[in-house]
């Protein structure tokens, strides 16, 4: 499981999220109800409404590819409101990790990583995806997940891992 | 992030839901409700409660392990009801993943994984791992702590990724 193939796969899955998002949207239209309040629903009173669950989720893959790969991260306001916004969000960030190719994450596993919340401390790149960039990033797609089924969207696991057909995965 | 290393940060995972469900537990206790009751906790009327979560967070753990080790899996019965048989369920499952070594993964991404489910087809290891393993996983113990946190046991972030200091971390 190399960098980038860790890196690809989150953009699958904030592609599923995307699709999750269309499914609230069109299950807010059906139940007549303004598909935005979903954005605002949250599992607890003092755990992220969705609208921050997205942007997190965002951040975390975003802040994943920059710091592997020793680039700067690019600004994303967390200015979003609507689920429209969201999915533009999502657009993206899926777009800023699609400009990675496999060889910008060459050595990036013995790579030192400074986020500025460890206020200059660092850990090795591998120790950081696998102890806090993957956690974080299933943490936030999940928690989205979760709140959407809460509130009656029809989703299932299917949904969540995204493959439709197994046999056109199996030939990979 | 190797195959090892990623089976390495199931066990931690699982040891930080082991803690969220000793919180669960000391909850009910101060609230004067059974803790137990939380076992069948769900987020949605068709989506798996606590039990089911913390069993199938440790199937993926236990099922990637040995499919990508190309041994067998032991059989785990779905037999918990309480918070402490659950807890039981994920001390076996942490001590199975404890018999492997790195050497024990050689070749893990190259090897063919045929879960199953997929009925005769397979798929290499390494997108086994990737798209299949890591998401299903981290699927149930979000969910668990979903469940856990929308019904009052407070928890936050730190407990989910479990790293408590952050100055021991960065030495790694």
């Amino acid at each position: 499981m190399s960098t980038f193939e860790t890196i690809t796969q989150f953009s699958r899955m904030l592609n599923n999220l995307d699709e999750w998002l269309q499914k609230g949207a069109a299950y807010g239209q059906s139940k007549n109800f303004e598909p935005d309040v979903l954005g605002q629903a949250r599992l607890a009173p003092d755990q992220y409404p969705l609208v921050q669950q997205v942007q997190s989720a965002c951040d975390a893959a975003k802040y994943a590819a920059a710091y592997l790969s020793g680039q700067k991260a690019p600004s994303h306001p967390d200015t979003e409101k609507t689920l429209s916004d969201l999915r533009a969000r999502i657009r993206t960030c899926i777009d800023y990790l699609g400009t990675f190719k496999a060889a910008d994450f060459a050595g990036a596993e013995e790579r030192r990583v400074a986020p500025p919340w460890m206020q200059g401390s660092s850990v090795r790149g591998d120790q950081y995806l696998t102890r806090i960039g993957v956690p974080n990033f299933y943490f936030h797609v999940t928690t989205a997940y979760a709140i959407l089924r809460h509130n009656g969207v029809d989703l299932g696991k299917r949904d969540f891992i995204g493959v439709r057909n197994w046999a056109d995965f199996a030939e990979s």
